[in-house]
């Protein structure tokens, strides 16, 4: 529907932006779902941060999305914050209130959850133990979502060892302690670990087209008792997935986690179901062009 | 275009804006012209202007037009101002420059001057004796720019005289000392003046919906002698258009100020020349739209 006055703006707070498939993705579900909002790119950075948010707040906005490099410091700036974000000290969606007041929410690790829940519905989280590489924005995400939803233990290994450490301890401190950190050289320890787990998650980003032909962990450690999950979905498959799946394991990439994250948005900011295939459709509309180009 | 990285916003800041038809026809212009801009509205008052405009300065907008009740409060807010909309003390654009400054711009009248030269290419402003009924908004904004393009003369007359009077004063002490008192209710000298003035606006408003019968001097006052403009649009003729076209005068009604008011806008906001037929084309559908309802 075309702009007006009852149309509410949704902005994308972070800096780069350019890589984003967001606003595509959300202006084609707000359009299929008959939702009266409009989404838009705005580059920010944190030292600015206080002023938009309070620019934005006294505007017609349903509230933000809010990315890298904004996560952290808009925890500063709202006004109440859902449990789970709090917990995660981090923020990837603001609503605007009906009182005019900003409160956070994290929907990174729930689309995760809620992907998981539709593609394998088999796994039941509070039975399963998790073995995630990468402690990045999404394996921070994810884990932290895993410990708060009762999984059994998480097992944390990194490139950057401190950084593996840094999540194990924030996970244990602020959700429950089952996180256990995992040196990936020790490669005795990683394949035991592994074998023990029920789901592997690459949360790193090998196997993107930049590291294409790259994986976090040799073939041999997988078994088809195994799910494999990969956060990237584009490729729809990984060198990570194409192995596990050689390895008879059950596999799922990152779309599912891409568009519920997103869909859970729709919801908060606009309290309708958001149209999951319409939103599919267009992601793959998106990624087919791109490989055209 | 769908919405992307590059897309830059225009907001409309006043209050109340349900009743503006802006957000069709600028998006529409855009459409039309390949300009990567969307325009929405976002209802705000004087109190939180300040934030709105600080948080606007840091986002990815173009620039803003602004509205009542905001037009002069939002002159303390930019850093830079058109000497016109200087003068005038008020502004209904503001454009954020390259380098993130907020410039200030009126086209408010000069959307009246580029109308009236493109409709009635044969008067010449500065040989015109010019009649402007109504001292509010439009009435101010008109006789200010007549003033500033060097009108011979400008008689003002507003049912409350104190309005009148102090529009009078500040086009005499801002632009030149051109302007003239009118008692509307001493038809003597009313007769005479605009006997005397080649150019009639009725700025007050009457002759729309709400005062469709009515009419703001007697159209025996009238000549073939003169043009008559109304800044009423819809309906398209009113009384007061309706009984100078059988007086013989030429007439002219606000369409064409509305469009080239916002034409001049989308020219500053993009630097591109604004598809002014797209527009009007949009802005006819809405009205006929607006009749069926």
């Amino acid at each position: 529907m075309p702009v007006n006055i009852n149309t509410k703006m949704i902005a994308l707070l972070g800096k780069p932006l350019f890589q984003s498939y967001s606003a595509r993705v959300q202006n084609a579900a707000y359009k299929a779902a008959g939702i009266d909002m409009l989404y838009f790119y705005s580059e920010v950075e944190n030292e600015l941060l206080q002023d938009v948010v309070n620019g934005i707040k006294h505007m017609s906005f349903a509230g933000f999305a809010v990315t890298k490099p904004n996560k952290v410091e808009i925890m500063k700036y709202v006004d109440e914050k859902d449990t789970l974000c709090e917990k995660m000290n981090a923020s990837n969606t603001v609503v605007i209130l009906p009182d005019g007041k900003l409160k956070a929410y994290n929907t990174d690790g729930t689309g995760f959850l809620r992907a998981l829940k539709e593609e394998m519905p088999h796994i039941n989280v509070e039975e399963s133990i998790f073995f995630c590489m990468g402690a990045g924005g999404a394996g921070r995400a994810i884990s932290s979502v895993l410990a708060y939803y009762g999984a059994k233990k998480i097992y944390i290994a990194n490139r950057t060892i401190s950084k593996a450490g840094k999540l194990v301890d924030d996970i244990n401190k602020n959700f429950a302690p089952v996180a256990e950190f995992v040196d990936l050289k020790d490669t005795v320890l990683l394949k035991s670990k592994i074998h023990k787990s029920n789901v592997i998650l690459n949360n790193t980003g090998l196997g993107m087209f930049s590291s294409i032909d790259e994986t976090p962990i040799p073939k041999e450690f997988l078994n088809s008792e195994h799910l494999c999950f990969d956060a990237t979905y584009n490729p729809s498959k990984t060198r990570f997935l194409i192995e596990a799946e050689k390895m008879g394991c059950s596999i799922m990439n990152g779309l599912g986690m891409f568009l519920y994250q997103g869909a859970e948005q729709i919801e908060l900011w606009s309290g309708k179901s958001a149209p999951i295939e319409a939103m599919r459709k267009e992601l793959m509309n998106i990624i087919s062009e791109k490989a055209q180009e």
